[in-house]
């Protein structure tokens, strides 16, 4: 077994004293088996998700669910004959479109509850005009997450991985604006927490470690 | 053309990169034209505000309403015959008041169908005795803004400000409690954002450059 | 009186100037007299409290009650019968623990309504796998704070009392988790004041001045 599994930032006996002093705000046993993943781009997201997946396939042989929010949603308007392309989703009024999202949020929450399932998505995602919002109240409440998890980098290591990608422009690796962003999404997750009662985890992917962060999501979806 | 109106944080082909990706979080182009400008107070909000609706007047002759929401309150209380003057606004009870700010923002939203609205208020307001909620959730979810933009300053120039202002207390100039103060008004904004699905804008007002900062206000309003 | 007493962040002329501007966002005086207390362990929650309330039993003779949450949810289920133990309490269906939840909430804002009251809790307790949600939305709601109270010290202190403690592990001292805890503290805090409408009051509670602190405190109890 790898070391990292045993890496914690509470070590269990922590975790099981804090138990009976906080045992009335403990998220229950049943219900949905569905994760939240999000990170801004450059944090690694992605590699964080395939380790721990495949952790959780050679420990005990499952297959994690990844799903995509906007494939979700695309799926539900297509089958009610909506939609005949992805095009034509944005063309939608808006009311159809957020009824379309609790659908789809509702359809994934039915999934999880017999498989673990994870939601690759954003708490904020940075556009020139503003931050849009990715997890709004009627889609994080359809969705009923055990858990929000924030896959989180050092800002200049993500300023640095964004350099490495030409299709970036240069404002995008702003040390300062990456740490607000950051900032701002610790608040959209603290947010959807309050809304739906899931926990809030921080990952940190740090440099050269991805196993570590890996390790960290693994145990949120086993638990 | 002023020049500042070329900059943007993302260029145009960053920004249209985007779209596809993530075109299902995207606001739709119908609904309210409502943008809800808040900032602390030494930050130069109103400057901002002045200058970018200038620039819609100049450049499309058109005039963007500028409300307040407590007048907006006032008007409804008053044409429902429950007050005379403002004083007794704050004599009546909470449940009374709360349906006035719900009158009210729905009243703006209504507005806000046929023209640019900007509602000028806080997300925060420092009091005393803490932080008063200048959008809580039954104004927020009225006034179905488009955006909710957040007019920043570095906190020194901020406390630079306020120390030329003779009515305001030495304590108002605390660096740190300005950093905290805009810190927790970003996750007001947020929080304003997951309830009603507007975009989060943080629009900078560095010193000396209130073109800029009108230019991206000027941006949001016309989008 | 105390000289402490006479501490304001802003003097009496700076709240009574800022009334009148923003009088629309003034809470009203009717209602629950409830404040939520909550900080991060290592702060001196549990004596800022305790000097607070003696404080308004010295000064005024009027016991403040405070309660737990936890307590008032397992008075609560064991009225209805549905438990005989706490630990019964961790094994309720997820649907049955929140109604319980917000019958405890409702039956603290009851005696809100003739006494003052705080509720010692969490907005977000760290767990060896993530942050629990203290103040979820149909808790805040049903509680009807006046004030969510964030009780904050310094992350070096924080962590030096942390350190005497030896039930504590290393971990648990980290500054730069420690910071990120308080900030996340505040966007839960924030998150609960748009919900309900209550202020959001940060108390410093400063190496060595508890008694400042408490002053804060006593402030709030008694507006």
């Amino acid at each position: 077994m790898n070391p990292v599994f045993h890496r914690r930032r509470y070590n269990e006996d922590t975790r099981r004293r804090a138990q009976p002093q906080y045992w009335w705000f403990m998220p229950m046993g049943e219900g949905n088996n569905l994760v939240i993943v999000t990170g801004i781009p450059g944090v690694g997201k992605t590699t964080v998700i395939t380790t721990a997946v495949d952790m959780v396939k050679k420990k005990h042989n499952e297959t994690v669910i990844v799903l995509n929010f906007g494939t979700a949603m695309f799926e539900v308007a297509s089958k009610k004959g909506l939609v005949k392309d992805r095009d034509e989703m944005r063309r939608l009024p808006t009311k159809t479109q957020r009824q379309i999202q609790k659908l789809a949020g509702k359809s994934i929450a039915q999934k999880a509850r017999s498989a673990r399932v994870i939601v690759d998505t954003h708490t904020l995602i940075q556009t020139g005009n503003g931050y849009l919002i990715g997890l709004p109240e009627w889609v994080v409440t359809a969705l009923e997450p055990k858990t929000i998890v924030l896959v989180e980098a050092e800002p200049d290591k993500i300023a640095a991985r964004r350099s490495e990608d030409p299709t970036r422009t240069r404002d995008s690796q702003d040390v300062g604006d990456i740490e607000v962003h950051q900032q701002m999404c610790r608040a959209a997750a603290v947010a959807g927490g309050t809304l739906t009662g899931a926990t809030v985890r921080v990952i940190k992917n740090r440099q050269g470690q991805v196993e570590a962060a890996a390790a960290d999501l693994y145990q949120t979806l086993m638990e």
